[in-house]
Formats: structure tokens, C-alpha cells, sequence
């Protein structure tokens, strides 16, 4: 399976993904689900995947060599706006060619993808984009999207992160987040891909990839786990006589 | 939807249902999921409902007024093997009669349960039972069961019960479980209905039925938001530059 999660914040963006792929428990591998478009000065545009990793792959590829008989990449889409349109038009094309096949083999086309970045002059945005190639945006109301595995990391997300949280303290969030989903889905692994994008930059503040041997991350995991259960431990037990 | 948990400790056993249902986000009504027989001195049996509530209703129905040609009931069952078997066998004579007109109508045939209890001289055990009627029981490394909404209430149960649990404190634990499941699935919904029994009573020592209105669960509720916030800020920033 896989977890990723990005937050739009007034400072500008935090996006992490795991890389642990499955097919089965018995055919477990790494790939990266985070993907960067980058030229300095002009745009940075994150995009993470998830679903079958034949699909999200292809569309990844798509996107980086041209989408339709004009061949549109994300190197020159003009908008964010536009830029998730050639993703859902990528996911289409996909569907077309590899659908029916695949519905014959018995398998879902599933896939979803978050999309986000700026382009100079621009706004920065944040999209969630669906298999069949529509889109939401996100607000200042719901200032986030995850994919994947969703529901072990989103209480804490739920809890904290607002649009005036800042980057470090929401990037703290979403390796939270991320290790309430680590421990409790087998499916969700190390390492973790990491990018922070300050607004109105166009260049990637941070991009980092985090292992098991991380010191900052085992030291959040312990004090999480640590910090949670003093929390248990310090509320009253019930006065109910049994 | 529904979210049940319950936990098999030295001490006994801890079982808490919520009680919302709903047809679509505009048909929500409140029904029990949580059904007792209980004769004091002879047994304690405990089930816990999820999924299509014609089909968890009828189950119960059969198990009141007897399941199969010899009208076998959960008041007069000899073991609790033997009531596993029974949920069992009276959820398949559902699926005989209403399987096949749900499937024309294109419902799924879905109905998980929980059954605990202990009959004299006997174990106390805790069993999950499928739609199939087939079933699980709990072992000391996995001490407990969730049906329905399960994600967002099991990493707390993770980190803090064990066998060696108290009932009072495993109680705490199902109510921050549950806290945690309403806040995030609005089909998951008050009143709860919890029951504690203690091992070799053949008795509830505790049948209680928590609204909005229950001062302990708001204090629980307002301690953990307020705990878990403060741990969170107490953990240092990444000390990135970005």
C-alpha cells in the first residue's frame, strides 16, 4: 500500500511519501512515489502516487515525456491548474490503453495522485486527483490531502496542522502522521521521501529521504510513544465499582 | 457504520459499542449493537453487531428464538465454542433466505460480529465471527477485537493493552478508542454502550450506556485532545533550515 500526505500552509508546502510497494505480502519492494519538477526561478511541481504502480508509473512517465499528440509535460504546462488537468488527461490515456485488459485480468484500475507546486507569478495550489482523472482543491478549511493509507495518520493532522502552522511544525506533524500509519499498516514502509517548499521560491527548500537510522525521526517515535502513553496514564481511571 | 471493540484481560473482559446507524448520510437513526443473555450464576454472553442491521437484526432474533430444526439458543448453548458456532450457523441461515434477493438488489451480504462470554466452569473466551459464519477467537498476543470503523481506534489499544490490563483501565482505553472513531467517521455515533464483566462472575459487573452528557467521557475527551497537543508541542522542531 502506500500513505502520502500534503499540506498547503500559509508558508507554503510539506509533502511526504513512503516507498514501500506490495503485491501480494510476499512481493514487497521499494519505489519511490514522490516525484519533482523542478526548473529553478520558474516552478516547482510535486507529484505523488498512488495505487498499481504499473498505472501510477506510466502516468509518471507520461507526464515527463508528453501527454497527447501534443505532447504536454509538466515542464511547460502554463498553470497549476492546467498541470492537473495533464495528469488527469495522462491517467485517461492510461485507462484507454491498459483498461480493459486489466479489467479482463480481474484487476482494479486504481490509482490516485496528489498534486501541488507553484509556477512563478502564480499561485501555489494543492490538488487530489482521482482515477478517473478529476480533481478537488484544497482549502483553507481542509488545508491537507493524503492518499493511500489514510486513517491511522489523519487524527493527529486533524488535531494540529491549520493554515498558519508553520513548516517545520507541520513537517513534525506529518512524521507523526506517518509513524502512527508505519506501525499499524505492514504495507506502509521506510524510507520516507520528504520535500518542504517555502511560497513563493520556486526551488524546493528541503528534499530528503528518511531511514530507519534517521535520529530525529526514531527520536519523534519515541517520544510519540513515550508522550502518549504518559497522557493514558494521567487521566483518571473510572470510579465504577467492578 | 459502527465501530464495536472488545478486550480479553486476566481480569475479565471489557466490551463497548456505539449505536448510530445509518442508510446513506441521510438516514441515520440510533440502534443497539450490543446484546446480552446473561442467567446470573450460569453465563455471561456478549454480542456485538456490525454491518447490514436487517441481517445483525434477524441474527439476533434467531439466536432469542432459536437457530436451526431444534431451536438452539444462546440461553441454553453449552459452551462458548458451541455459541460461537451457533452466531455462526444462524447468520448462514440468513444468507439461505435473504442472500440471494439482497444480491438481485445489488446489497452486499455483510454482517460481522463479536461474541464474549463465559459459561460455568468454563473459559471465558472472545470470539469474531465472519459473514460466513466461520470464526476467530483472541490469543494473548492479540488480546482483542474491533469491528467496523477499526482504524482509527486501534493504535491506542496497540500501544496500551495487554492481558494484564485492569478492567478500569481497559475501559479508559476503549472510551479514547472510541473518542478517537468519533471524531474522525460522523457515521460512528453516541450513546456507547459498554459492559465490563469480571472473570468467573457469570454476571455484569458494569452495564452502562454513555451519552454526550457522561462528565468522565467529556473529561477523557478534553485530558487526551488537550495531552496529545501538548506532547506534540513539546517535541522539538526539525532544526532544517527551510
Amino acid at each position: 500500500m502506500t500513505y502520502c500526505v500534503a499540506m498547503l500552509l500559509n508558508e507554503g508546502l510539506v509533502a511526504m511519501a513512503d516507498t514501500r510497494t506490495n503485491a501480494g505480502v510476499d512481493q514487497i519492494a521499494t519505489f519511490p512515489k514522490m516525484h519533482v519538477w523542478e526548473k529553478a526561478g520558474d516552478r516547482t511541481i510535486i507529484l505523488m502516487t498512488s495505487g498499481n504502480l504499473a498505472i501510477s508509473q506510466t502516468v509518471v512517465s507520461l507526464l515527463q515525456e508528453g501527454v497527447g499528440a501534443d505532447k504536454r509535460t509538466l515542464d511547460t504546462t502554463p498553470s497549476m491548474f492546467d498541470a492537473a488537468r495533464l495528469v488527469g488527461e495522462a491517467v485517461r490515456e492510461v485507462f484507454r490503453v491498459d483498461g480493459d485488459a486489466m479489467q479482463a485480468q480481474g484487476n482494479d484500475f486504481s490509482a490516485s495522485f496528489i498534486l501541488a507546486g507553484q509556477l512563478k507569478d502564480r499561485r501555489l495550489r494543492l490538488f487530489q486527483i482521482y482515477a478517473a482523472g478529476n480533481f478537488i482543491e484544497a482549502s483553507a478549511e481542509t488545508p491537507y490531502f493524503q492518499i493511500g493509507e489514510t486513517k491511522y495518520g489523519k487524527p493527529i493532522i486533524d488535531r494540529v496542522v491549520r493554515p498558519d502552522t508553520s513548516l517545520t511544525e507541520a513537517a513534525k506533524c506529518a512524521l507523526i502522521s506517518m509513524d502512527s500509519t508505519l506501525r499499524s499498516n505492514i504495507s506502509v514502509g521506510l524510507p520516507i521521501d520528504l520535500a518542504i517548499y517555502r511560497r513563493d521560491t520556486f526551488k524546493l527548500a528541503l528534499r530528503k529521504r528518511i531511514g530507519g537510522d534517521d535520529p530525529y525521526f526514531n527520536d519523534i517515535r519515541r517520544r510519540w510513544s513515550e508522550g502518549l502513553r504518559a497522557v493514558f496514564l494521567e487521566i483518571p481511571d473510572p470510579d465504577w465499582k467492578v
